[in-house]
């Protein structure tokens, strides 16, 4: 059976799932589910994703929900084939876990919330951004990305010297940031961060995920 | 060199940290921070977490912060001991990891919110609770749980019949939320829910590190 994700080439979450399947040359099927039309919020997928989110993976016997559940999931099932997206050791996979935590408590909200206020309301609604909220917000990234200058001074990469789930897991939400928020300033003008940025996005699991998830 | 972990007896993180090593039988020494004289902001604590968090975990020549990713890392090093963290298959293994990110994207940020309302911002600050935060977070709240109910309804606990790192990752919010919420009844009116809270709350590790941790 092949590998198949329940998702959206709109969402951040999907994106990142398809490149890690990319970066460990898995073959896949989207069955892409209608936001708009509620598709996510039917019978039929809360069968699979009790909380009507996307995406939802499936891989022979095994249905999985939560976008970093399921690249961790392919990253360890695949793990002899593709790039190794734990690192080599298990001080580096524990450093790539920190960094993936990083970006799940720390930068996902801030540029999840900062992307809707600057643009995806616009597109979905009409409406203009809440200033308050992105006022709010915005000094929140600085002190994150300040972190991240800092620490991509020392490394490579988030988790040290090689690629990982940590770097992948910024893919979606950072390509969405440096496109359409009109605030890429943030990344382009800390050297460390842009130059990570520069890197990994060029990688091509990721060209090859913006390109198939175009819109 | 003994284990040890910088944080404070009264921070959920540094409790569920310190119940994933009594469930492994590994003992450790807690660096008490005293977060009211801002010892989490100084200099020294910056250099092992940047982000002025607690707690931050040493074990041999590994430094590493945020929680689960600590977690995690106990779970596998210690692998050969105590109560196996992670299930025993791959499929058990991401079902775990599914649902770790379930408390960290759903259970969390609502328990935590609603913590900080309902007692935590009193002890600290004297001040009542916004109520309209309040209003908004239970509903998100009774939602999440209307789920969990339905999964321990096939499960005995989260991830499968096994107490897992899934079970753990809720110990601290909701110890704090059924004791001092006044609103205990959220967990306590669904059978499924209460049952599991009664069983895993009940269990030596987290009878422990609460003794540990009294305050």
């Amino acid at each position: 059976m092949a590998v198949k994700i329940y998702g959206n080439p709109v969402s951040p979450p999907t994106r990142n799932v398809i490149a890690s399947l990319y970066e460990k040359g898995v073959e896949f099927e989207l069955v892409v589910l209608d936001l708009l039309a509620g598709a996510h919020k039917k019978p039929e997928h809360l069968k699979l994703q009790p909380f009507g989110k996307i995406p939802v993976y499936q891989d022979g016997d095994i249905t999985l929900f939560e976008s970093r559940a399921i690249t961790r999931y392919i990253a360890t099932k695949y793990e002899g084939q593709g790039t190794p997206l734990y690192g080599k050791t298990p001080t580096e996979k524990a450093l790539v876990e920190q960094w993936v935590e990083v970006e799940s408590q720390n930068y996902s909200p801030v540029t999840s919330a900062l992307n809707f206020q600057l643009f995806i309301k616009k597109l979905f609604t009409g409406e203009g951004p809440d200033e308050a909220a992105v006022a709010v917000e915005v000094p929140k990234l600085n002190a994150v990305l300040d972190i991240y200058e800092a620490r991509l001074t020392e490394s490579k990469y988030l988790a040290g010297d090689f690629f990982s789930l940590a770097d992948l897991s910024h893919f979606a939400n950072t390509e969405y940031f440096v496109k359409h928020s009109g605030k890429a300033d943030l990344i382009t003008s800390r050297p460390h961060v842009a130059a990570w940025w520069q890197d990994i996005s060029s990688r091509p699991s990721w060209q090859k995920t913006i390109a198939y998830c175009s819109f």
